[in-house]
């Protein structure tokens, strides 16, 4: 602990990841005064399909008339 | 934001996911105040051997006699 | 199962959720095939100090010049 | 509900996970009064490269001398 | 980890708590093998009104006829 | 998206919270590549009594002998 989750789309490399990853355990080392090795830092892909903003307008429920 | 994770056993299609996505983005909408555009609907697909309901009683542990 | 979370600000009446509960539980039914007695939605009220959309610039490290 | 969410490393055999929720369904019914068949019990498996622990020091950033 | 978090609704005691954070802890330290300081148990406690299950049929809209 | 969930002991001030999601939203953005007003910070801050580490062994079932 801290737990750390970050959920977004799949398609970062591993060292992409590992520098995010590390940049979020120096804030809260730096800042929140964690204990480094305490921090585990958890990537969630997500593929784009799971993923909808703002839904999906074509389905739509239609008011009755 | 708002954030809703929808989790449940892998197989819906990506058409029944995006139609299951307007439906809660409209309520979050309609009902709850909230922008289009922020709502943010995420697919979590398990399999089915990592969700187990009512635990697995063949591996429930005998009471000393 | 499904288990829907549902995170936003804090701040809608019991009556406003259940109404948003009730739409997502209708859509996982009528459209994803999920028994009514199965599904649970869950709110997760959050204080707006704990929920920080697009960073807080006024913290942002200086680059080395 | 309860919803018991179980994340770590992938690699368990579905035999063992069925072993491991069993003895959390049991704890729930047995010390917490919940109802063996409402225990939901989830397995969220992640790859090595998605959970770093005590950062990745090697990307850490240099302070500006 | 492995991280473990409980999603129920509030009212078991401290003791209650910690009782089942380490029938949990056992079983993923002697079945799945993990290094019992490494288990991290979140309790995740929710109001009534937070936590819908079955829906809320009252609120169900009505088709158009 | 991406939605970052940072769960930790409560007790962090609300400034400190924001230095904390500056960090990782600048990380998201500068490393990950993603539009700063899409990046979430969410803090889940927990009691004492709920988070439990390495479980608790005075609660440890005897063996039977």
């Amino acid at each position: 602990m801290p737990v750390v989750r970050v959920s977004f789309f799949a398609g970062r490399s591993p060292e992409k990841k590992r520098q995010i990853a590390e940049a979020i355990t120096s804030a809260l080392v730096d800042i929140g005064g964690s204990k480094r090795d305490a921090v585990n830092v958890i990537f969630d892909n997500f593929a784009k399909e799971d993923w909808v903003i703002g839904g999906a307008p074509e389905f739509q429920k239609k008011a009755p008339e």
